[in-house]
């Protein structure tokens, strides 16, 4: 096989390498069926068993008990912009945002269609480069619910943790979800597209809390339905029934690392390494995100040239570590160093940049 | 690696060997990247050419020109019931159908949602044993479209050809797409879950005419727009990139076969192994669609009871025949035996029929 690059690609993004080679041999045969995953009707009792096992295991990685109803849907986080103000917001009410980059900006614009929308902090005055705190913003106890993104993938920010503002809790986890003890258990409903933390694109996992979902929507479409989901047990029709065992095996690759407890300490030495050489770097490297809301999963900084920064790009491209210009929008070097990047990737990085530094600086 | 059994379930279904074993390859590296194909970004020049060369595939095997747009989605076909009216119907507007059965009949409850609905034909006095041929519904001229589904899988029915109704065409193929010679040029928009003919679960094929997308609403939320996504390129956000590789693949493999006239003659003769072997049982086995209806993706017949079938499906479990119980809503057998069921599939399966007919007969 392939010696494999170091991948620092933002989403799809690299995956645990057992996850990959089991998933190779489950798509020839699973469990000795002689048919392949990919295969198994989404009815029959093997696929019973993938989606119990993947669900068992979203349970024991986020800790959620049975107040809560793990789904897994289709359409990317981008769908769920639309699906979330669809299901829970009406003519006269109002869904609540902290807007900290692209993708919150995206959610407001959903959100406008179906209902009433309070901008409760931008971080534009400062190019993206923080998110709030307890207390930055006002409450919102009357809102139906607020919705921020606890890691944005883009700008290289994320939340120390979620704030109480008084309106139920509705994250957007799609770029750190496991990645860390986070209580998940104050929301009300978290959403994430799966190609970052939890597997391939094509999977959402949606994360909602019954008493919440009791509060949506009875008429919608049953595909825009999280109700009819529920109902369902995402299996209204056919899911993306690969995509859903990658997610299980990630999810249990997670527990094998020891849980999210383990696999956070393991992220926050990957994302030192290169916040140190970012500020040992006397300012050639120049980070993107304030220091207090410096995220452990997108490392985004700044050269002193947008032709310097390609180079950069090229040059590590060269040296085996793929995937390093910032997002298209926004320019710049991202690294995006999601829980399979080995530790050895981020080393190797640094290692580079140092070198990059003493020739180029 | 595990001997394979004959899997003759409705979808998700049989996928050819070959794209199975490139695959196992490119899940770990593709095209000696030392990146797996879901671990690429969507927006990297590697998926780029992933893309472009399921497109050209799309777009070798149907014969579609540049009239159309090759658009990659999710959701399932379920998803695109309520889509379709959502971007073409409005209240003023009329949705023609002819309901053949499960799959039409979501698609209209769907359809009378978002606009009205007429429907010119039914199937339900004759139990959905068969689907209309030219001359049997009236004209529709006045309507937005006309919407049928040209394989009714749970049913066991095919339509010979598409209907000229005066209305635009709108086809779910779903379950015979890329089977036979068909002449989708005549449609306005063909639609196709990917996980029974044309790869696994998480995509929906949409061929759409650019004049009639050109028809479409142009508020809706971009996820929901077939325009938006026909403007994106099928990039509006993520989408299942492991997904439409392998509906590329199972493309270029039925290229690889001869394109759809060889795969057609194929499909032909499987098919008529397993019906000769109902029309030759005296009445053991008694086929469920109306001879001129007959399907060749899904080969649905009765025993005299169902404990009788209930035995025959369990006995050719154990005889390396998986997946022959019918849909729970209809009962039965059903053999699905779409393009990737190999020829010894069907000749094994028919020679279980004639065993078990005369041990039980």
């Amino acid at each position: 096989m392939d010696p494999r690059r170091f991948n620092f690609s933002s989403g799809p993004a690299v995956l645990p390498e057992p996850v990959l080679l089991q998933l190779r041999e489950e798509l020839w045969s699973i469990d000795g069926t002689g048919i392949g995953i990919a295969e198994h009707s989404h009815r029959g009792p093997l696929f019973d068993h993938v989606l119990a096992d993947a669900q068992w295991a979203v349970r024991e990685v986020s800790g959620l008990d049975d107040e809560w109803e793990v789904l897994f849907l289709q359409g990317g986080a981008t769908m769920h912009f639309a699906l979330i103000p669809m299901n829970f917001l009406g003519e006269r009410t109002t869904a609540a945002f902290a807007d900290t980059g692209t993708w919150t900006a995206k959610a407001i614009a959903e959100a406008k269609r179906y209902g009433k929308v309070d901008v409760l902090w931008s971080g534009k005055d400062t190019h993206w480069d923080r998110v709030p705190k307890q207390g930055d913003l006002p409450r919102c106890d009357g809102a139906r619910y607020f919705h921020y993104c606890s890691n944005n993938t883009i700008e290289g920010t994320q939340y120390a943790g979620p704030l109480d503002v008084g309106a139920p809790l509705v994250c957007d986890a799609s770029s750190d979800i496991f990645s860390r003890r986070y209580d998940l258990g104050l929301h009300a409903l978290v959403f994430a597209g799966s190609q970052k933390n939890i597997g391939m694109s094509g999977n959402v996992l949606v994360l909602v809390r019954r008493e919440f979902l009791a509060t949506a929507r009875e008429d919608l479409s049953p595909m825009l339905s999280y109700r009819a989901h529920a109902a369902a047990g995402s299996r209204l029709n056919t899911p993306n029934t690969l995509g859903i065992r990658a997610l299980g095996l990630c999810c249990r690759w997670i527990l094998d690392q020891g849980g999210v407890a383990a696999i956070e300490a393991r992220n926050e030495a990957k994302a030192q390494l290169l916040y140190h050489e970012i500020d040992m770097s006397g300012g050639f490297y120049r980070g993107c995100a304030h220091t207090t809301s410096r995220s452990r999963m997108n490392v985004t900084f700044r050269l002193a040239s947008e032709s310097l920064e390609q180079a950069f790009a090229a040059e590590a491209a060269r040296n085996d570590l793929d995937g390093l210009a910032g997002h298209r929008s926004f320019g710049g070097i991202r690294a995006s160093i999601y829980n399979a990047m080995p530790h050895a990737g981020c080393e190797a990085l640094a290692s580079f940049m140092r070198e990059f530094m003493r020739t180029r600086g």
